[in-house]
């Protein structure tokens, strides 16, 4: 196992480990009505153009662009009322010149007709006459068929989460089925001989496992299948075991330790057995979340020890559970991060060189946010429970002034 | 039916609407481990102090800290070592003058120590004895029983929505069953005699029906049950069938109205047949959305007409069919939004009075996020496909000039 004296900042330690990632879930065909947050195994293409047809895009009437040059509301165009495009139906009729139709928004543009007029724009002077008070020019208020989409085009690329809006477009196109990557499988092993379920009672010296938990959920948030493998004692056999079994029924596991340091490296050589490469990074310059390791099977596939601080472990879920299984999912379309920027309200001391990652609760005010750090000893969860978010001390500072605007990652 | 001449704004669209909606969905009771997303339905309060015991924070040795005072690494304190602390069962020993206990962090404070010194400032000198290089104070590294908690407090009050750290609370006490809102079921039907399921090949003039599915998204991304009703012809006695049977088996109806204005009308009509207050919300100054269409029935029920237009669809879910979740779900703690600031590339038209929303593409540079507009005409689902989120416009700007910063929404 390679020893690392040099802590490696998140960043460059998270970008270290995934580049040796190669497994990837298989791909999987869903209803698309099912797919929100699901991420695309292949490009997905327009089987047709859209709009399929020459469409109004507002409610008005049809004209020859032609017949309305020079109309104004003091010398209106007069044309002839031919008809009224149904819904959900072609027109039976042509538009000639000298003639209009009333058409809604989404109806299909009648033959000969090249531009719309909105309805404001005009005035039924007599059941078959329309006065037109403006001027509109070819092509305008119609959506052109395969303006949207040309047949064939890349609707979806591979590599995109789906949200509503995706869901949308595909439903638009008639595409009720969707390649996707499979949602990775994580496997969950707590460890450390002091660590008891939920339901049990803690006697003197011994925790309830958190970590288990927090982390379920933050697998679930990531779009992954979380599955728990209970709470293996201090012993490197048990723990090899189990995360053998963890390995072949999940595309990554993650140990969230027990507290002791003996526990760490007794996790570290576990995991170090399933390489080459085994572990890359051992402990990372952050704070919390020193005492993380990330390591690689010889399969490709992502292992992970989290510190056993609920703190530190849930920090590091989200700097690195995350992205691995946005790397397992084969995610390729980056979308802007959920950050927020605010007002530090009292100074925050750092180490040069280590990122900090401070709970704090934010205030709107009408200067933008205000974030009050919330002070905890190690282990505490609450803190958590109280924060909106993780305010960022970056590497690069010896901590933070008051006043200091500075990045927020939401809870 | 009041006739609102005056279009309001989204935020006093919202707020009038939703202060008249009194249904809330009943309480219910459901594994923690499963309540990620959910919303309490009562105060959680703790069952027995946190942390339970007096307990270290830290890898070091638990002392009395009168006997570190003056310590110093050119002067240490030599101080005795009685044993170990054990991790998962209080020590059998007790903590005399001059003496320490090499202690793991939450292991449980021996019965006389009262400070604990970390590791990097001690040195085995001899087997049974260690030197401090520093002095710490009384409590030092040590977490207090009741410090994090204490027995009866309130550890999550009602209305908040359980992210991670909260279920990682919840587990740290125990309380492996929480009481939370029932999730409300949203009753989805589309409307107009032109929309056809994304199953069916549209005939000319016919479209298919896409917003169903990106509210069913959207539902489900604001924690509520999304139940579909089909499409309903543009038939007020067919629509108020359909929107009754929805109101009885449903917390909230949505109508997806067909694009024209005969729909929308007839919709508002349906609507407002259930109160009173009925419609209290018939268009809202926004681009796109205006014809939006709020109500509320004599129970107190939500019920929105929304537009056909797919891009003004899903403005109006996020503006008022989320919050209008979390109205049904009793959410009180409001936490920050996930919005962006982003600075305009290029000058944005826009009626004074009217708020905006526009899709955008995001790109980051050294200076922060960029935002490139992407110009569409009415129903073009792709534009939001190819957006990462939508840029306000605020209502009291006549446009934006390039080079302004605004708010993005990520979608």
């Amino acid at each position: 196992m390679p020893e690392f004296l040099y802590l490696l900042p998140p960043k460059e330690a998270a970008q270290t480990w995934l580049e040796r990632v190669i497994h990837r879930t298989e791909a999987e065909t869903i209803p698309s009505a099912e797919a929100l947050g699901r991420v695309t195994a292949e490009d997905v293409l327009a089987p047709h153009p859209m709009p399929p047809f020459d469409r109004s895009g507002v409610d008005g009437y049809a004209v020859r662009a032609a017949d309305t040059y020079g109309a104004s509301e003091s010398l209106p165009a007069y044309l002839e009322i031919v008809g009224e495009v149904p819904m959900g139906a072609p027109p039976k009729f042509r538009i000639g010149a000298g003639q209009a139709a009333l058409i809604h928004t989404g109806g299909m543009l009648p033959e000969g007709a090249d531009a719309v007029v909105m309805l404001e724009y005009t005035q039924r002077s007599r059941e078959d006459e329309v006065e037109v008070l403006k001027a509109v020019s070819k092509g305008e208020e119609v959506i052109i068929k395969g303006e949207d989409l040309a047949e064939g085009a890349v609707v979806i690329p591979r590599g995109a989460r789906l949200r509503a809006a995706e869901i949308g477009g595909l439903m638009a196109l008639g595409i009720l089925e969707v390649k996707v990557a499979r949602r990775a499988v994580v496997g969950i092993i707590a460890t450390g001989d002091e660590v008891v379920p939920p339901s049990a009672t803690p006697a003197a010296g011994q925790v309830r496992d958190i970590n288990s938990y927090t982390l379920a959920a933050e697998v679930q948030r990531g779009g992954g299948v979380p599955r728990q493998y209970g709470i293996v004692p201090d012993d490197p056999k048990a723990l090899a075991e189990t995360v053998g079994r963890a390995l072949n029924e999940c595309d990554m596991v993650v140990v969230t330790a027990g507290s002791s340091a003996s526990t760490r490296d007794m996790t570290a050589d576990v995991l170090d057995s399933y390489g080459p490469p085994g572990v890359l990074v051992h402990g990372v310059n952050t704070k919390p979340g020193r005492p993380t390791i990330l390591a690689v099977t010889a399969a490709g596939k992502p292992l992970v020890g989290l510190p056993g601080n609920p703190v530190s472990a849930l920090v590091n879920m989200d700097l690195f559970v995350i992205p691995a299984l946005d790397r397992l999912h084969g995610l390729q379309i980056r979308r802007p991060k959920p950050t927020l920027k605010a007002r530090l309200t009292i100074n925050l001391p750092s180490a040069a060189g280590r990122e900090d990652w401070w709970p704090v609760r934010l205030r709107q005010t009408d200067e933008g946010w205000e974030a009050d750090p919330i002070f905890y000893k190690s282990n505490l969860i609450f803190s958590l429970v109280r924060a909106d978010g993780l305010l960022k001390v970056p590497a690069d500072a010896t901590g933070l002034p008051a006043g200091a605007i500075a990045e927020v990652r939401l809870l």
